[in-house]
């Protein structure tokens, strides 16, 4: 189950869904299945959601109806098949204590123990995902300690993988995350209250200030006028690299670095260490190699240039050609700038290979098309495991680097050369310690 | 709270959403707001849901995607503002025991209290409706005892109200009804398997044939093979008389009684005793004052013709006049037959009277088109108390009959006379004991 | 090409759209599959048309856009298959005379004819129907001759075949009715203007009063402050006998009778002539049987009750069930009442036979109920040739009264006897000459 | 009226519904509005047109039902208030010659003026737009003629402003182009047939092969096996310029340029002639400024860096901020990456400057993140004149170049400097004759 979602709360002194709606946009890239939000207002929860864009789930009505000057929201991303509006988030909940609204971001590993331990306390569930599971979990121990700090605490002795969470209780906001910090969480100052959420940019969106990425193992709890902290305990923090590489929009800075930063570097490094002689250009796949490339420019002196156009027009509803016609399919993703392939010794950079699929199929258009040679350049190492904590990729054996070699891989893709940045040059690159970072799917090492 | 729904389960040894879906539809009259369905296929639950009609709720693609043998089904109906999917049903929830799904008709009366012990035990609610909290009541006893009879026996001891449940469990389909049978529930027999449902009309639909009303207090459970009854314990019969005269289809038979014959001998008890002398016709408030007025004429001789039309077309979305049309609003319902009604002696027929606006409206039409005079007989006794089990009439003071004398809701309404069906009468009509109905909205009495 | 539809006019000293949106919906009965809604507004004329019933097809902001204080309105029914928007109505072109709106209701069957000489003088024809081609003729004519009454009788000079028009044209309404007056058409006075429209229930809905039918081959025209009157002429009356008996809603007057008392009478006659021996009871087939099965108990002294219950909710996304279901789609549409049909001799009424697989699968469902006998009663004569003139029946062949005697229908059909009403007694029951009727469908002989 | 639009027809020896399908979303950045298909079957014509994006309006479904071996499609924008279904495109008609249907790109400028001579000659319209004046004056013409060509070129005779048409006729696909080619219009090869159509990365998504611009006022007529090419005659060419700066996509050959290529050389261009000291980036405006930026890079040594980050998920639905939020609005589509504004000096490419609203908000906001100084760099020469043939800039008041020298915007705007590329420089950068070209917009001297 694929769990990378994002998550936004706002407190203020003023009405607020409109605030919630225009982070929610800025967070779209983190989950396009469904969206929702949940306010407080006069001691009632609001809640609305629907499936689809933000766009598409709110209409002016939707937001005005939906009043209160604290509220939460979510943006869901998942490939499984149980796409359904009952999985759909946020989460509306009520026990003796009152009631609880929660947004997730991550994957609980151990869910099934805790759900069958709850069920055998007596717990009912209605949908049996990791919301649930987290929101009755935090209910039980908020009823048995009757403080919401202590609470949180000790479900957090429990919850073991990767969480962000926002909940809305009793009017106030309130950020937490993992003790290794793996999704990211962040905080800032509006101009009449406080702001958690995934990303920076939702903060930037509506004008507000980021004041610090919330750690690993904290819990922010703010009401319009403070925010306070409180500290769990750190595990040994393990931020996980992806998104700094891929997830995360480039103008979003997340546990002290700017992305955009992040993949200049990478890009440098990979032009530093892996350089092509006489190359022509160097090029994105786009839009996900843009900044890499643009480093490995500034390091090797290469031209940038596009060579491929993507089509933005892609939505949830448009007919893919099938199986037969997988050539079709990367075109009408990317067409060939002609004037930068014909005849072109061409750098190609992307962030990450996975099954070698679509690379494979760009490389053979970009040759179709006349390129004179085509050398692959990757923003991440290779992927050899599967991820636990949240990342739908591939299973095992359907990622090429767990089983080929990086020659083969060139080979197996038609590329001229491939290479990957190294794992030590990644860490360098992003100026974090090693023993920071979560590199589960490269070294098959989890924190968790 | 209004809870009038309608409730179908069908245990069968092939495939059977269609039969589902069918079903459903001959119960569409008692609700449309929501229609649901959950299926039970190898092991595995599955459940669909959507606002609005039974034909809009589910495509073909849907029914076929809901596979499975046992299932069941329900329309929800509902005049409070919380028209949410969230509150629809069936209702999906899992416990340690396994699944169970759920679709419940009527109202419980102590639910906050239930809900609140509940909770106190550690229990996390989702929606809090009367559905959710007898599904935890459920499992909680389901755990406990790991026996279902007993489990529903312990649960029914903490219920207070109407109920009539259909629940999808381990693959069989359960009924039970509350110990005063206040809401209507009956079983069949399908080709290959066992149907319980509200009303026998939706047996008829499928062609399944009916067995017997489920007994008030009694669980039934069914496989394709075989249906077993168990016997919790009455607590003195009080059927709802106004499924008899208004909720239910004229074409069911609930508890041993066929509708049409109940209102057809209404009808006639109201011609014998309120007859209109020299009257030119009887005519029905259409649809639900017909079989009332066909029964009139029987016993008076007066010629059955119809002076009002009706309009069938009225939908979800249909614009209805605002408040300073309302004249228009009941043209637009219904359309004077002006032949019969201009210079006629009319006796008009409803079945019943709650604020008392439509049929002044009514009235002022018939008059307005020419009638000379408009007696109008009514198929219930004057309704002075609300409901408070599940039928969402008016409050207290909006019924006119709670504070008026016959003869001045006569004057009110514009009517040239106008009487009620005797609760005597309506007893005799219907050959039921009086012990044996719940007349709480005529005499403020209620069983519960 | 079925061409059954509805059509409004109004002309108001104050804005309209809902009042042509309540008069649509009176004359929903004749179209279902689109509406559209035309106005003139200070020199503009504005259009929009949707596919589905009304109330799908306008929300209220859509009526408070379309302005204007004159206006037209249409609904469409079409069982063809090309159910587009492009041919729903009203039609709105423009010409070097200004703008003229048009809506339709009827059969051109010379229009292949017309069309082909209108392309012929270099006519361009966006989408070929009928109201395309009317609109052309009244462009070219009112062009030549600058006078719109002109206009319109060289018009009608060359269109063969059933039309009642509704025009709006420099804010006026105008009316036109075929020299055969074969559709219905009828003009009133609302509080502020005038309204032309196909059935008097649209004026009655919203308040206005009848005056009178627009005669075969005559043409009205109203603004706001009067209304004009001019004679084309007639060609010898030929009303459609199937408005009184099926098509129009029994509340709407037509051609200076009330269809409630055409449908009674015919009912009365059927009973007198064709009476069935100690009957238990007289039952219609609902609802276009109801009222001649009240006129045959009139007669009869045979008691009226229903022996079929119809279920409302069938709508278009309905899914019925497949060809080897016959049965169940006849039981989802119409459900015995099991006390007036187990063991009873029943006189059943319809108001026609087409093909006969409605009646053999009704007469089967009631006899497994238990009916003793059941004598069917049909309220139109035996319908042996198709409609030329704009219903779509069903193919010379697929009619059972085309190529069988009555007695061979009975039998085919399982009824224990089987009547029509005779064409004589038909046209007594109606009190119209048997000169002034379109009875082609009966007898073969067409007016046109 | 806006008139930017998109193009396609494609003949073919197998069913095409599909590639047309592919080749209209490869042009959708050409018209969001509406998407329509017609195609041509065995003598008939079917058309399909709805509302929205192509993957809104075209389910798998619909592109089954429409069948056929040559068939045109269209994608239309507009900003006008008339967007509705009528308006859009491609156009079917039929005449006494048969049918046609029609799509277009481009404004006549003396339509007017036709339709009041087809007016006059009994010509009859339903929605008046450009294409439907159009497609009479060719079926009049073909009608005279009984020669499609001539009928082409009879009508070319009479149409005054910009057009690129695709005409579907008798089974062929026919492209045809204003004498001045004006609109871009281009042909190629598909592995089965011929394809027309206004941009090259049309025929590059179904992997056929661009053969040649269609001349100015050229006509070419192609079937499955043949495509014959008409000369009507050159009017002087007149290329729109902004096709190659900003509508059509960067990889799109068009009138023989790449445009990426010329915005490229503009790029350089302005960094050899508009130069900024010691600047720290070049950054684009996204997506438009983007191939101008790199090309400043190159020229200029300064490094390429993203210093705006766009939302891509803005769509039809989405609910943009009031005047009063809008900066809010410019944050909510573009975000200040901010290691490269802070304390940065800034080369912004854009363009062109319309209005000059965005250009000072966004300058704003870059000041606002820290950026020291903003220089602002224009690909297009200052837009003085509002464009008469098909593009809908602004009124002339509106346009800040119209009554302002650059020194005025420059303050205007807040920018530390600004420049635009000259006319000469622009000339020189195209590689264009200058009267080759329409730079209407630049001068004021309109081609037609």
């Amino acid at each position: 189950m694929q769990e990378e979602c994002g998550i936004v709360g706002i407190s203020s002194s003023d009405t607020l869904p409109f605030d919630l709606y225009y982070s929610l946009y800025a967070l779209q890239h983190r989950g396009q299945e469904s969206a929702g939000i949940s306010t407080y207002h006069e001691g009632e929860m609001e809640l609305k959601r629907e499936m689809g864009l933000v766009a598409e789930a709110f209409g002016e009505k939707d937001l005005n109806q939906l009043q209160g000057n604290s509220g939460i929201g979510h943006v869901r991303y998942s490939t499984s098949g149980k796409s359904r509006i009952e999985n759909s988030q946020p989460l509306l909940v009520s026990s003796s204590e009152g009631e609880l609204s929660i947004g997730h971001n991550g994957h609980i590993v151990n869910s099934n123990k805790i759900r069958k331990e709850l069920e055998e306390e007596g717990h009912v569930f209605t949908t049996g995902n990791d919301s649930e599971i987290i929101a009755h979990l935090l209910s039980k121990n908020y009823t048995k300690y009757k403080d919401i700090v202590k609470a949180i605490k000790k479900s957090m002795d429990e919850l073991r993988g990767s969480y962000s969470l926002i909940l809305l209780w009793e009017g106030k906001i309130i950020g937490v995350r993992d003790p290794y910090g793996i999704k990211p969480l962040c905080y800032g100052k509006t101009s009449n209250g406080y702001m958690v959420t995934s990303e920076s940019v939702a903060l930037d969106t509506i004008g507000a200030k980021l004041i610090d990425d919330v750690a690993p193992g904290q819990i922010v709890i703010a009401d319009e006028d403070n925010l306070n902290k409180y500290t769990y305990r750190k595990e040994g923090t393990a931020h996980c690299f992806f998104e700094h590489v891929y997830f995360a929009r480039p103008d979003s800075k997340i546990d002290g670095k700017l992305n955009y930063d992040c993949r200049f570097n990478i890009g440098k490094k990979l032009g530093e260490n892996y350089p092509v002689e006489e190359a022509d250009l160097v090029s994105p796949v786009p839009d996900s190699g843009i900044t890499f490339a643009i480093g490995y420019s500034e390091a090797t002196g290469i031209t940038y240039k596009e060579s491929l156009m993507k089509n933005r027009y892609v939505g949830r509803t448009f007919i893919m050609p099938g199986q037969e016609m997988r050539e079709t399919a990367v075109r009408l993703k990317m067409n060939p700038v002609e004037s930068n392939v014909k005849g072109k010794k061409i750098v190609l950079i992307d962030d990450s290979i996975v099954r070698g699929t679509t690379s494979t199929q760009i490389i053979k258009q970009l040759k179709k098309k006349g390129a004179k040679e085509v050398h692959l350049r990757i923003g991440a190492p290779p992927i050899r495991f599967p991820c636990h904590l949240g990342i739908d990729m591939a299973t095992e054996e359907e990622l090429i680097a767990n089983n080929n070699e990086i020659k083969d891989i060139e080979k197996q893709i038609g590329a001229d050369s491939l290479n990957y940045i190294g794992i030590d040059e990644l860490i360098e690159a992003l100026n974090i310690k090693k023993q920071k970072l979560c590199l589960g799917c490269l070294t098959g090492e989890y924190p968790v």
